[in-house]
């Protein structure tokens, strides 16, 4: 039975979910995968870091960072003391990237994705900003190595949206998408059709872990148009940068517009939409009013979609309810599963 | 550069589909997936039965199918009699099963597929009643021949619900799934909220080839219980047989009901439902009033929808909307594709 070594770049609300799951699915990983592993690195960025080629305990590691304590008691190797070091010493077959990333270049995690990759490790990312960035490099740098470069959670969560077109719709070639993609805006206006605020809203969207302190980068639709930036590079092979993209956020949206909207049957939402026209993608995101009869009518809350035109299927949808921390850990694991089957 | 041989059990509208999909996209068949493909034999259900090993000229076939020709006279190798003969000799490594079968048995397609299978051929089918009666069993067989039995179209025709499922959602386990699949009463519902009466709206269903000239296999839910059957035995590893499904059709749903749930901003839906509950699942095909805060509301005419729970996801849903004959076929397509990859 095939046992793969795997390290946690990055142990944040996702990188903990994982290794809960880890836990939690290992008995069905094993009968259901024929897959053993052992986790013999993680770099958290704050609580130190273990290097373990042994394995590290999952348990402990998680009681130690969640009670605030530093993980380096578990560390059984010579210090790393930065994220390329650690990448060198960690030993693994597949590196969990889940770093802060800046979204305008895909720093820092490109460069340790690319280290990663030229060391034969497979690389998973719950990062759109490599994606955007390094979509193109990265996978041919993958498939040089015979290893993959996967990405799952960078757009909807756990959602197997990449998975979707790659696995499953062979020789397909997609001429347009369109959806709901970010979790935050959709919530804000749900709440704003319940008649909250906007400024309640946010307040709301910031309690529960959805809004950042700054919400610009969701309200203003960059982190929408950087979603679409990521699905079109991978699935329509034409690279886009969230620049190219012609985007409106949700900002000039009141709660009056969402109350006439509602009497006329209609939603707002902020809709992501990516069209091929020749050799170029024309894409957009931006509030739109729409009707019972679109799927994104009922895409309420958290809740996204995405609708995507192919040359061989009609309207194909996929839908992500209850996404959370935990479902972003899924794209991982399955990254990692698919990567290795 | 591989190249496989094909073969066509069956050439009905599904089978002409395929061979106008297969005719279209070979030039992407072999850019992106780098296989080639000869058909080295067609079975048809009234137009005869042609064998080439050097490959049968699609075009020529559909030309003298489509003026109801027979295509005997493009048949270069020794007659075949009957289905079995022509599996024997029909020199493919992949088989696309797609005759008329008999959804109580899955016969006679269980016999042809183990046949194929035998042989040492994948086998793809577009029939519901070799996965409800037989997938067990031929899952195994291909397992021990290394080779596989797929069937993406037998449910959503060609939407990837078994592929998503299979490929995307690894060491999942799916504990309930929700839907309407049957198309045909979903149109004969969408035409009554129109105010057509029920007769002229299963009158319209005919005349555009959804619903069969006796409707009561869609309107008494059987279809759809049958499905349900084929997802939870593949899906959920419970062997489910159409009887062992609580089903109710639409045939006591009036015009009135239609439009009084309308009032309410409902809508009925012939809902297919599956639960696990301990090492059994519970099913239920039954028409069901559902609201806007429902991914099903939004589904009209011969949309489909399934909507899984999984212990590793939220809520997934997958909507195919335009499905026909083509779509079907892309299923069949992938299949080969994903089998041979």
């Amino acid at each position: 039975m095939p046992h793969y070594n795997l390290a946690f770049l990055g142990f944040g609300n996702v990188g903990k979910a994982l290794a809960e799951l880890l836990l939690r699915k290992a008995a069905d990983i094993e009968t259901q995968r024929g897959v053993t592993f052992s986790v013999t690195g993680i770099a958290t960025g704050s609580r130190g870091i273990a290097l373990d080629p042994d394995g590290i305990d999952l348990t402990k590691a998680l009681e130690f960072v969640k009670s605030g304590q530093s993980i380096d008691k578990l560390n059984r190797q010579s210090s790393a003391v930065n994220s390329l070091d650690f990448i060198q010493n960690c030993g693994a077959e597949v590196l969990f990237e889940t770093i802060p990333v800046n979204y305008a270049s895909g720093q820092p995690a490109i460069d340790y994705i690319r280290a990663a990759l030229e060391l034969g490790m497979h690389v998973t990312t719950a990062n759109k900003g490599p994606v955007v960035h390094g979509y193109q490099e990265l996978t041919a740098l993958a498939k040089s190595k015979g290893r993959k470069f996967y990405f799952e959670s960078a757009v909807m969560d756990g959602a197997p949206v990449f998975g979707l077109f790659r696995e499953t719709l062979p020789a397909a070639n997609l001429n347009a998408l369109r959806g709901v993609l970010n979790s935050t805006t959709n919530l804000l206006l749900t709440r704003m059709e319940a008649g909250e605020s906007f400024t309640d809203a946010v307040a709301y969207a910031q309690s529960i872990g959805i809004a950042e302190t700054d919400p610009s980068g969701d309200v203003d639709g960059w982190d929408a148009a950087i979603k679409v930036c990521a699905l079109v590079s991978v699935m329509m092979g034409v690279p886009l940068k969230p620049h190219d993209v012609d985007r409106t956020g949700i900002g000039a949206i009141t709660v009056d517009d969402v109350a006439q909207a509602k009497a006329e049957g209609k939603r707002w939402k902020l809709v992501c939409e990516a069209v091929r026209d020749g050799d170029q993608v024309r894409a957009r995101v931006a509030p739109q009013k729409v009707g019972v009869e679109s799927p994104l009518y009922g895409v309420m809350g958290t809740t996204s979609i995405v609708e995507f035109e192919s040359d061989v299927l009609g309207k194909l949808s996929l839908i992500e309810a209850d996404p959370g921390p935990h479902t972003t850990a899924y794209g991982l694991l399955a990254d990692f599963l698919n990567a290795v089957a």
